[in-house]
């Protein structure tokens, strides 16, 4: 397992599209998001980018939504991750302009749940507690629920929610912070027929 | 954000049929496993179970193998989870017998990624680095990449693997473990067409 320095900002993700032509779904949403501004890295598993903390979250952002706009039912599953120690120097793509590429502000409802894990923290129950109270305060929190937190609304409102968090989590003292993420947009569960 | 008291495991997970008709695909996967030993709800973004550690494991490996027999490209993301603070006591399915109850040995290749969160412990690197090891003498360690390691192999050894390092991973001073786990079977990309 390697991890990154505590500037660096990593997300592993998988995108699902619940088509037959999947593929195109993917490779699409990838070629019409702006990726400059981040490494990234795919395998037979998932895709992993790195760089400034306000890159990834555009970038997740924009992957998301260009796969949404598809109309197609599709998931995605995030692992943001930053300061873990043992870290490897490359792939982190720190240098480049700190302004963000991709700026489509077309609204989309997304449903979402979250965990956060502040590592080697003994006040880390206090951190989640505040981070969930974040969510209520900036209307997109939808439920609690064992292991996670539900969160919902428009896309671009829950993203600012996500970095914000993602951000305020960690410390200069606790600076090893994880946060998943699981996302689901244009279900039919989200008119109450659910599914696994 | 509840959890769950120490002897309780958990697993929130979402299966993703990369299938037009994915909803036949996972109401397949769940009718055709026995999950009479676990604890089982469902929202619009995830399912949780909860309940006997080997129970939680046996059912996820089922549930995953089912759909796997499908034929389709599926995917499953899955947060286990056992020892959090602040627990809800109900939703436990403690008292049932120990046995479990699916049993198909249907071999199946899967490869996967996970990651090991020992919360509240200042060693949990060690814990994480010893974890690894043993899935390079248990034969399923697949590659080293940034933030999780791959997993890979026939569906029995590598869910043996992983029942067996969220036991060792988690002590009586440390009992709040997460282990996440993205999985992918049936997939072009396992022979090189790699994407998200
Ligand atoms: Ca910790």
């Amino acid at each position: 397992m390697e991890c990154g320095t505590s500037k660096i900002v990593g997300c592993r993700f998988s995108l699902h599209p619940m088509a037959g032509d999947f593929i195109p779904v993917i490779k699409g949403a990838l070629e019409a998001t702006d990726l400059t501004g981040v490494w990234k890295h795919t395998d037979d598993v998932s895709t992993v980018i790195r760089g400034q903390e306000q890159h990834v979250f555009n970038v997740i952002k924009a992957i998301t939504l260009h796969a949404a706009k598809t109309g197609e039912h599709v998931a995605i599953n995030a692992t943001f991750s930053a300061g873990c120690p043992g870290d490897t120097a490359g792939d982190s793509y720190m240098d480049v302009d700190q302004e963000v590429h991709n700026h489509d502000e077309t609204k989309q409802y997304v449903s979402s749940q979250f965990a956060l894990y502040p590592m080697n923290n003994p006040d880390y129950m206090s951190v989640i507690y505040r981070e969930v109270d974040r969510a209520k305060e900036r209307g997109v929190f939808n439920d609690s629920m064992h292991y996670a937190s539900g969160i919902h609304g428009d896309i671009h409102e829950v993203f600012n929610f996500y970095e914000e968090t993602f951000g305020k989590a960690r410390s200069d003292e606790h600076q090893h912070l994880v946060m998943t993420m699981s996302m689901s947009i244009n279900s039919p569960s989200h008119k109450g027929d659910h599914h696994a």
